[in-house]
């Protein structure tokens, strides 16, 4: 791994003190080259099943797509339209890149002390061995290594993820999707490792916009015709099988609420009738989709699937922004979430069922050490994911390790997922989570609560193994 | 600065690492001596209207008046009758301040470990140069002290208020307000800053006691006979005016919770009806704040005063306590809060607008990495007002700084308010901020997070710039 | 006290700096061998009662009844069976202790980072002086060291008790028990200072199993033949003079929610009425165990008892181990706690009472510096009790220190309680609270919050005097 001259500290992110800083980096050097499994995140997999495929220009690269960099810029008054993000209607938006990055470049000090600015420096630094500092005086400058740079075929995505030494790779794809960039890429001869995940949301929410749509769309990928529930279920144990022969190990499920409760088949079958009408109420959305997580535990205890759960966000938090320019654009705010009642039900049908792995993700941090931790320290199935999206981060991480590993203990958890569309942030990602699970065991170690012994086992297991043990790539792999 | 030979180390409140320490204390310098802006607080304009005002005894200065002072003790047996607290009533309370005093001090322990402690140590050993600890033992000596120095004139406001080095300071007053004070300010040639802040909640929460007699107030002092939602609109909007002329650039609003929704015309003309006749509904009075909120937000739009929103207090939980001494007397208690649901309709409608700054502060640290930091993240109008009230602590400010900034950024806070009704602690709580946030910017610096060109930027942005610019003294400034 | 030569450094607990290390280790001395208070916990007083009472085997001692142990191997799926741990229906499960010892052994990394770990490796070579490091290899050889000191006169309870310098521990009782080991104990001559605690919840609470037998068995004890609301509470007062003939100084009191309200007579019976007939709502229960908060706070205030209040557990979440297994293995799971509403009808009530000790335990720390810490910080009845169950850890304390005392001041704690029902975990637990205590003053003394001579005394209150005076022990000790 190639560090910059300056900017990137060896020792970034670790305590300052002597001592607790030598165990930290001590601990990261076993870990920091290791392989990286990325079990969760929303890469396209078509970067990968074209061998010629590439990044385009630097702000197709780091800006236009990546909520997390303009909803920043948006936030100061930088304009969407500005910044290159397609409008919905197909109206004008600046179309000059370099102008863009210049907007992004004399702006970038917003990011200053956020995980954001950390991943894009070491995405500068490390990645594209730029050595200059950001800003508008280098932005035209570094604009023209970066386009240097994404002209070479080490800088296809292929290359990058052989560089970047991914050894598993999951994307997130629809019920509905026949998954042509991961037959590509199977067919294709390339030994990089790329599975899908089930993410069945837009067929089991009721009120996505073009839910009958799906359906239809279900029915004609499964071959099966969905016109009741017990025919969804077949239809969606049939997608579960296609995903598995194309390599998924999970599904993946995201809901505002983690409520979860039982209904009978027949009430089940006339929310599901009444949605087929278009008549579907939010209070039948609501109760299809708490009863849906139910059923989905129930297949993955059936078929082995790890069932992911995702929980807390109010997507599109700003109609003008939804409206002008489509979801995923940086307007998600989260809520309060519950878990002690809301997953309850479904805990005390299938959370004693050691076929079962749920793991979940929230966006509320007063749940940690409430209601996650004692769950997951205590139901078999239950298993903790990583600290996700705003937490995602130095502090996000910290918190989390302080306030989960007591009670949970740190065999609950699942290591590390990126959960990202930002190909190059891959590993700037990775190694800050590294990094700051080094800190954290060094403290520990610094503190007499672990001995190097433990730690150098600790680290990883955080860093490599509780995710391949998780998502049972160690099982297909034959490990 | 002068700093007492002991008690108040140089280097208090840094981290003891050492390299961090030595950083903190670099950035400490740049800032420590730069004027104050003080965009929000309660210190009585009369202080500085008459040249000739004093404070009265050490105990009228530091015990009765000051609610953070004598909850505490109250908290611990301490009648509020025995510390000179007014009766409502008129009834009998200890007279004899160096009796007062006596008991503040034999109870100063209490305080240890507090930022109450934390500033009056200040006040006494940097403001009064006092240089023995405050005990039992002590008090009579250092209330002669106290007594002799409050009598010199380089004790009286407008002295300190120079010595202080207050660039700016914000009073906070009603909407019914003629601001004589800051008339005769003005008047005088004094050249202290000194600008008033429109308060209208006495006139928009209907279930004020009084409400009636502050609408006849408002009638008068705006020469708008309010006798319907829209004269009341007008009436509000003739207050602005005057307050602006004035040189106010704020508005401040308090309610219990954070809920925003918009009335027609005709609903908020039939609440506020039923309110004339004295038969509004606790619902009415929540819809009507809820309203007036969004109505609030365009009229900022319009005239460009900052709109500030503290929320979250259950004011006087204590019923003996209000019925015995009346309002603020240390027994208001936070409840939980909720934002992102509670400000939508106001973001939706008035959030993505450049001439709009709303400034949320929020007792509930729960919501500051949940939902506060994602909301100051990606809408324009929306900025971050400090730690507030019982947060305004040194783990009060590195519990913000941990849980905002990663997710909103530094440049959508708005750096410091004092928030104080205690005249002598303003440059202690100002001092406590810029130490705090120099630790936290070194402890940037030294996980190689930021490096020193940006720490050195950060930390004038949180101690000077920021709040200069989000309350707009820059402008009129002229600066 | 011995310390083990390896594993349990002696530093352990104390942050790496330097300077604040050594400040900690200091304050650690002072303390380090104080007697031990334990004013609430959960103790077989049968244990002390007969003096030649011992542990059994070491499966017995450490793994069977402890629903901290078990609860995490079970997590990780290992089954309540195999570990010894008695089902309900009286069905098989492993019945040799050395075969349950070797799976503990085998997965005692999984408490690695956990307070659970600590304190089991403090019993292991602090109380029992083992110096290997316990895993799978040295399983058998350690289990052999423990059955041979347990069968030593020296490793009895009585002798432990001594030797661990228990001052004073009391136990939690219903309000039917008769108390027979407490007499037995008082009988003997022999000089623990043992106390029983009120608890009255199984009669309490009307939708507990067997509440109708609990109220007969309340007649039948109390000698008063409870048909009626004010029977019942004439029973009550009853016991509570039969309690504190034993050296009861405290009640305590266990609801999901901090809920209070009062009800008229009439309808306080009412509902008792209902409930005698079997025929209490969950509405009723709600509203009687409410009221009876009330009704508690003002039999203290007349008799002097001290009032405990523990928050916010959903008992027996997972309805399998339920049924399989009963109550308290380890599936109590918290739930989000109110108390700013809740309690406000006790504290207007009786809040400013100076006869009465309302002591808060909670496991929702997003309460802590919210609700709690200003309730404390103003209340004179109120006391905040130290970080409870899952929160009793190096963490959990941090977060307590860090958010609690700011707001609260250290005056309005109670100091510490081990809660356990683990005898030899008792050192353990004090021994963490000890050195996290001075470790956090430590830390306001290298940051110049607080000197040397106040956190000399600060450490003496937290470790041992708060505790004493707030459970009143010091008054009937006539010191």
């Amino acid at each position: 791994m190639i560090h910059a001259k300056w900017y990137l500290p060896a020792d970034r992110y670790f305590d300052p003190d002597p001592a607790q800083r030598r165990i930290a980096r001590a601990l990261y050097e076993v870990v920091a080259d290791l392989p990286l499994i990325c079990p969760h995140g929303h890469i396209d997999p078509w970067l990968l099943a074209d061998e010629n495929a590439t990044f385009g220009s630097p702000a197709e690269l780091l800006i236009i797509p990546d909520h997390y960099v303009f909803r920043m810029l948006y936030s100061q008054g930088v304009s969407m339209e500005s910044l290159g993000v397609p409008r919905a209607d197909g109206g004008p938006v600046e179309r000059d890149h370099r102008a863009i990055w210049q907007i992004f470049a004399d702006n970038f000090y917003f990011f200053r002390g956020t995980p954001t600015g950390a991943w894009l420096s070491h995405e500068l630094h490390v990645v594209f061995g730029i050595e200059e500092k950001l800003s508008g005086a280098t932005a035209q400058a570094i604009y023209d290594q970066l386009e240097a740079k994404l002209a070479l075929p080490e800088f296809r995505p292929r290359a990058l993820f052989e560089r970047f030494k991914v050894k598993v790779l999951c994307t997130t794809d629809a019920a509905t999707d026949t998954l042509p960039h991961h037959q590509a890429i199977r067919a294709s001869g390339w030994k990089g490792d790329v599975r899908p995940t089930f993410r069945p949301d837009a067929v089991v929410n009721l009120l996505t916009p073009g839910w009958r749509d799906n359906i239809d769309a279900l029915s004609e990928v499964s071959g099966i015709a969905v016109h009741s529930y017990s025919t969804f279920v077949q239809a969606l144990e049939q997608r579960r099988v296609f995903f598995k022969s194309l390599g998924a190990t999970a599904t993946d499920h995201a809901a505002v609420s983690a409520y979860t409760a039982e209904l009978s088949a027949t009430e089940a079958d006339a929310i599901f009738q009444r949605a087929l009408r278009g008549q579907a109420t939010p209070d039948d959305a609501r109760r299809f989709t708490a009863h849906m997580m139910m059923e989905f535990a129930r297949m993955s205890i059936e078929d082995g699937l790890v069932m992911q759960f995702h929980v807390g966000a109010i997507r599109n938090h700003n109609q003008l922004i939804f409206d002008r320019f489509g979801p995923d654009k940086g307007c998600d705010i989260p809520e309060r979430s519950e878990f002690t009642h809301n997953l309850r039900p479904l805990l005390n049908k299938y959370g004693n069922d050691l076929r079962l792995t749920l793991i979940l993700f929230v966006l509320d941090e007063s749940i940690y050490s409430r209601e996650l931790a004692p769950l997951a320290g205590h139901y078999p199935a239950v298993k903790l994911g990583p600290p996700w999206w705003f937490h995602d981060s130095l502090n996000g991480m910290m918190r989390y390790f302080e306030q989960v590993i007591e009670t949970a203990g740190l065999y609950n958890t699942v290591g590390f997922n990126d959960d990202t569309r930002a190909f190059p942030s891959i590993p700037a990602r990775h190694d800050l989570w590294r990094r700051v699970a080094s800190n954290w065991l060094a403290g520990l170690v610094v503190r007499g609560i672990v001995d190097m012994d433990d730690a150098s086992e600790m680290i990883v297991d955080a860093a490599y193994r509780l995710a391949r043990q998780a998502y049972k790539f160690e099982e297909q792999a034959g490990e």
